[in-house]
């Protein structure tokens, strides 16, 4: 365990020790960037005050030497899953290296200054998929999110009996996950129709967001072989800010009984930086305690480190901004406000429960909360919740929204705080609803 | 289309011409393979006769010349998907020319059986999976199981509303997906108790198989674009058979409201042969006709050309060799012949379907049809449905079967036959159960 420091460490690099610093000395997150003006191909870099250093060229220079020459090729791959299969020990001493050459009095500080191309500005960078995905899981750990929307379709029983026993989740698609920024296209599908009346295609009329965070898994566990949860912490690499976008209307009428599927396909977003769970370290608290009646967690679920600090504090945000309010120079507006502390499984719960069959992770595979939602009305973390009391949610300016509209943005974002700790911001994750594009061609003939 | 030929064109591989020929000069599958004597690396070969013809050599030989730098890139590779990216053309050029080299009277022939690396004998190759596949899809697509499933826990009303409309599916789990003959390792997950006690963690008790087919997906599509129906069928490169392995008690438990989890994802098997569609193409038939009242296919999802023959008329079987069986010498026993044309849905269908909301499909993801149930009693393709009406599945020498047992192998097959034509071999997909692992080691400790 890191002990917690007296005074925050200084980088040589000034933008790092600004007090309102998104990516100062302790935080250190990594993502997949290129440089369009230098036409560089996608690569690791690790954020530090307002720019970006760049793994590949500090590899190539020497500056990683000694970390072992797996580390030095996962630092020139275009995605982080070789550093993320390297495990906990390597993401340590790469942790460490990195603190060093960035640090105010580090002795390897004027080697790097020195490299013209270790450094590309933030304002310059264009983000990528941190990595390939291949398995990404979505889970449904917020009890208060399962509460809300359990109570929508079943008043006298808004949670399943399972809910406190099974952490929920199922597989979601890996193929359409994209990065923050890039526009979500408003999806078509089966519409269902009035009572009595045929669906339709066409475009989703309940398109809406889900607020989450997304573990990555590190190194993979074999097929058939679980991994206990005494060990299922430090497996996980890094937690991202993650935008489940729902066509609830979709989803409605496809999702019995095999679960959601076109109704949340169509994209998902995920913010650019990896924050490490090292740099998150400082932010351990134990889960919520359990309610009077509840049941423990099960053997395979249940290890005492993780009992007392397996839970992440960190406030968790979305905002909205409508296209007139862009227009109007209004400000996004605030419409939750909930914390990652308040999921009813941890981290390592989720992935010890992911494998406890057998199945395998892979590096790189993404183990989603699902919607972060808290106890308090304000906390809720996407529109079906917000507006389910029958009540849209009032934009300035005089607009309501029910579901998103096009044009219409949403910013997720996040952070950890608390007195005498640099602040660890989880970044952001922002996309825009473009229109429906028109529908397919169709060969309509007679049947 | 193929015009139906006079008589079965013949091969210089004599063993491509006999009557029961797995493999004919017709056929053509392709699959990757290995040989562990000479120690040779996963490559993409085409079965014929007894042997396969190695496409990696063949391509270094330049007997594979003027099909494009693409497709001799394609045949190097350790898995089909870069054959499978690139689209309809580029097949049909590489079936002529193989079709060519092991023609009795090809011109070419003699260039090719020169090459002592060409061939290796079937009996010598070990084969891995034919794809990396990223996204792999599961769909529901037999009516008649979705209604005998349904009877079980709906009496009254076994088909959900939405059943024929929308072709139901999820994600399944990519990683797991195994090569036919690799043992199946009974899973280990929470177990419901009896009514008012809690569950339990521990191997399941009730493991089913289930027989399915799956398409690869070729030319993948850009995220935001639907493929439409009428160009569907072109972009499915081949089948394979599938066993959908389950665990009928942890999916109970776990599956609502998001659906199969680790019900599911501990293990799926896959042939090692891909068919393709070109080899299937004689045998393509009107799928089953609606019956009355029934909806027909919205417009997204209907196509004259589809209608006349989207489906494909193969039957499917399943057998059981049971460890006591087998030991004793007695002969897998049939126990399910059902017929991939019963299906409600189209392959064409099922993709457009996937795309209809833009999600994108990536060269080599799997279209897993569900459980391939017909009509007839004997045509029930999982266990589920066997034993439904309380009576065990009676084996030869006194044994019976609610749910698969250690030891228990299960083998899917499955061809196409009609008079006049080849018979096309679905190929096999074996596995057998393993016995549950000791449970990982949990850190029980006071809650």
């Amino acid at each position: 365990m890191t002990a917690v420091p007296a005074a925050p460490p200084r980088s040589w690099i000034a933008e790092a020790n600004l007090e309102d610093a998104d990516f100062p000395l302790a935080h250190l997150p990594y993502g997949v960037f290129s440089h369009p003006l230098h036409k560089s191909s996608p690569r690791p870099g690790v954020a530090i005050g307002d720019r970006i250093l760049d793994l590949a060229a500090a590899a190539g220079h020497g500056l990683l030497a000694g970390l072992g020459s797996d580390l030095d090729q996962a630092c020139r791959e275009p995605a982080l899953n070789a550093l993320m299969a390297l495990g906990p020990r390597v993401w340590s001493a790469l942790r460490a290296r990195l603190t060093d050459l960035l640090s105010e009095n580090s002795s390897r500080a004027a080697a790097l200054a020195r490299l013209p191309d270790a450094f590309t500005p933030l304002a310059d960078a264009v983000m990528h998929l941190p990595a390939l995905v291949r398995g990404y899981t979505d889970f449904y750990a917020s009890i208060h999110h399962a509460e809300n929307v359990g109570r929508l379709f079943r008043p006298d029983q808004p949670l399943m009996p399972n809910y406190k026993w099974v952490p929920i989740g199922y597989h979601g698609r890996a193929s359409s996950l994209i990065v923050s920024g890039a526009p979500v296209v408003r999806p078509c599908g089966q519409i269902p129709g009035p009572p009595g009346q045929p669906p339709s295609y066409g475009p989703s009329r309940s398109l809406d967001f889900e607020l989450e965070a997304a573990f990555f898994a590190g190194p993979g566990n074999a097929l058939g072989e679980p991994v206990p949860i005494s060990g299922a912490g430090a497996r996980i690499f890094g937690v991202c800010l993650l935008n489940d976008w729902s066509a609830r209307d979709i989803q409605r009428w496809e999702y019995q009984p095999l679960g959601p599927f076109l109704g949340k396909n169509f994209a998902t977003s995920l913010s650019p930086w990896v924050v490490t769970m090292e740099a998150l370290e400082p932010y351990r608290v134990p889960p919520p305690p359990r309610a009077a009646g509840d049941p423990a967690p099960l053997p395979y679920l249940l290890d005492a480190e993780d009992q007392r600090r397996g839970a992440i504090d960190a406030v968790l945000e979305v905002h909205i901004l409508s296209a007139r309010m862009r227009a109007s120079g209004v400000a996004p507006l605030l419409i939750c406000r909930s914390n990652l502390r308040h999921l009813y499984w941890t981290p390592a719960q989720l992935l010890a429960h992911h494998t406890s069959n057998g199945c395998n992770l892979e590096p790189g595979d993404l183990l989603a909360t699902g919607t972060v939602s808290g106890p308090a009305p304000d906390a809720r973390g996407c529109l079906l919740e917000i507006a389910s009391g029958g009540s849209p949610l009032a934009l300035p300016g005089g607009e309501s929204r029910a579901w998103l509209e096009d044009g219409d943005e949403v910013i997720l974002s996040g952070y950890c705080q608390r007195p005498g700790l640099p602040r660890i911001s989880l970044g952001r994750c922002r996309g825009a609803v473009a229109s429906a594009l028109p529908q397919p061609a169709s060969t309509v003939r007679e049947y």
